[in-house]
């Protein structure tokens, strides 16, 4: 009897808010997140893992940006591309390190993902999404000249990309024969490239970026996965997250966590998104929804730390 | 009754010599390079197409470069992890369209490419492969301060590193799993990213570049190939190649191309590695080698174009 997971890591698991983002830092790190994820590695399961990318992808734009004057800076849907195989490379390296050092033979294989978006998404009339370095305001004028450009907080100004809902998964077949044949799977780097898809069957990259829980959840809907797992910089859900009386959730049903999302208990662009991914899966058939961290992942699938939603 | 293709495409399918590299061009290099590529696809042919990254990674490097008082550069490794997932990318896309366009019903999938390499390779010794852009003799005077730097004939200094030969492709059991589902598989982009396995199964990345041909031919034993085909910038394989007395080759058998090699009628880093990665694939019960122009493969599988090799 088989189980499939699909494990959605932050983009802070390879580099962490103070790293300076050198490959010895990154490729630690990935070594760190992967040793917890080979400890829920079983005959039994079928395992995707899919991951983040921001800071990746924002030294990958710092690149293009001061090197365009030699050689032509490639739009974001490249550079999300790029980032997914910078990220999975190092993932790839390091799960297959701990597995073999674990005497656990299975195989792991890393896909670029294709991920459809509606070009009619809402979500590009008011690009919101921050992505890349923090501005100055004359660099933010001067960026401001060519793409959207807003203050992020006190932190100063950042580009703004348009964050369009995942339509579709263009390699969920994919990745299921790559399951069935007890292969690992790394895929969905950043929430996957997006894409459109016009009358002509013409397929285009768009500058926008997919939040990857969502898409996580996309893609474990396409593949009748039991159980979707967000792993994250905080231990549980809370309630009342900004106030001192929070109050950690250690289960919840999807009824309870649709209520509380409705009522704004949950940050936009940080918890609120993984609590639609997981409700849209448990609505579609999904059996279990994880919220926790990294290191804790055993005791998650335990039941012994982080927040369960269940049917 | 099917038969198992491997398709190694030149570096040049995505940047040409005179381009500015641009994502213009690039898409529409890739798109021409996928719609010959789709007309070999009929419903017995399984197929994997696997590609150069030299222009692509150069301009990485390029980036790496400029940006690194910024943000930490990236080695040699990650970088071929990244054009990889840059190139894949704009394949992968392109591909998928022009299937849909021909109402062909096949989905493809992206894989990175982990290729071991033996540390004691004597290539490590005297690093000769040259990378990244052409530099004056003051930036190659720096550069050489950290990595060795070579004078490319009468063009300029290039940095060089060492090629070893590829002994093995990490993913070969998930892309036979993807071939047999029906999934057109692009992979082994710049010939795969090298590392090294040490005897307590640490996997590191090596600063290094395989030849595609090599690592294809790798490739294409490991999966059982039937054919292994190398589209390159020249219409047929020539013999007295440097010569106006040169002589295109129709059919030879691996007997004769060995003699051939032997004597040295093959450049070294050109045509010859094509030859041996043919020779190894044929010696190791492929059936048939195929040599010629990305826009004649049609014609190529019929034996009406191009220099086929058989056993």
């Amino acid at each position: 009897m088989s189980e499939r997971l699909v494990v959605a890591l932050g983009g802070n698991a390879l580099i962490r808010q103070g790293d300076r983002g050198t490959i010895t830092e990154q490729a630690a790190r990935s070594l760190a997140a992967m040793a917890a994820i080979s400890q829920t590695v079983t005959a039994e399961r079928q395992l995707v893992i899919t991951h983040g990318n921001g800071p990746t992808v924002g030294n990958i734009l710092i690149r293009q940006q001061l090197a365009r004057h030699v050689t032509p800076a490639m739009p974001l849907d490249v550079c999300g591309a790029e980032s997914q195989g910078n990220i999975g490379y190092l993932l790839e390296r390091a799960l297959t390190q701990v597995l073999r050092q674990r005497g656990i033979q299975r195989p792991v294989a890393t896909l670029l993902s294709l991920v459809e978006v509606d070009p009619h998404d809402p979500a590009f009339v008011n690009p919101s999404k921050p992505i890349g370095p923090f501005l100055s305001a004359a660099e933010a004028e001067e960026l401001g000249r060519s793409v959207p450009v807003a203050r992020d907080a006190a932190r100063g100004f950042r580009r703004v990309v348009a964050s369009p809902a995942p339509q579709r998964i263009f390699e969920s077949a994919a990745i299921e024969a790559l399951l069935a044949a007890g292969v690992i799977v790394i895929t969905l780097g950043g929430g996957g490239i997006p894409v459109v898809l016009d009358s002509e069957q013409q397929l285009s990259g768009v500058e926008a970026v997919i939040d990857k829980d969502l898409s996580s959840s996309v893609l474990a809907r396409a593949i009748g996965a039991s159980n979707l797992i967000i792993l994250t910089d905080i231990d549980y859900v809370y309630l009342d997250f900004l106030s001192a009386q929070r109050r950690a959730v250690q289960r919840m049903r999807v009824s309870e966590a649709e209520d509380h999302l409705r009522r704004g208990e949950f940050l936009p662009g940080s918890m609120a998104p993984k609590i639609e991914a997981g409700i849209a899966f448990l609505y579609s058939g999904g059996q279990r929804v994880l919220i926790g961290l990294p290191e804790e992942l055993p005791q998650l699938l335990q039941g012994a730390a982080g927040t369960e939603i269940s049917p």
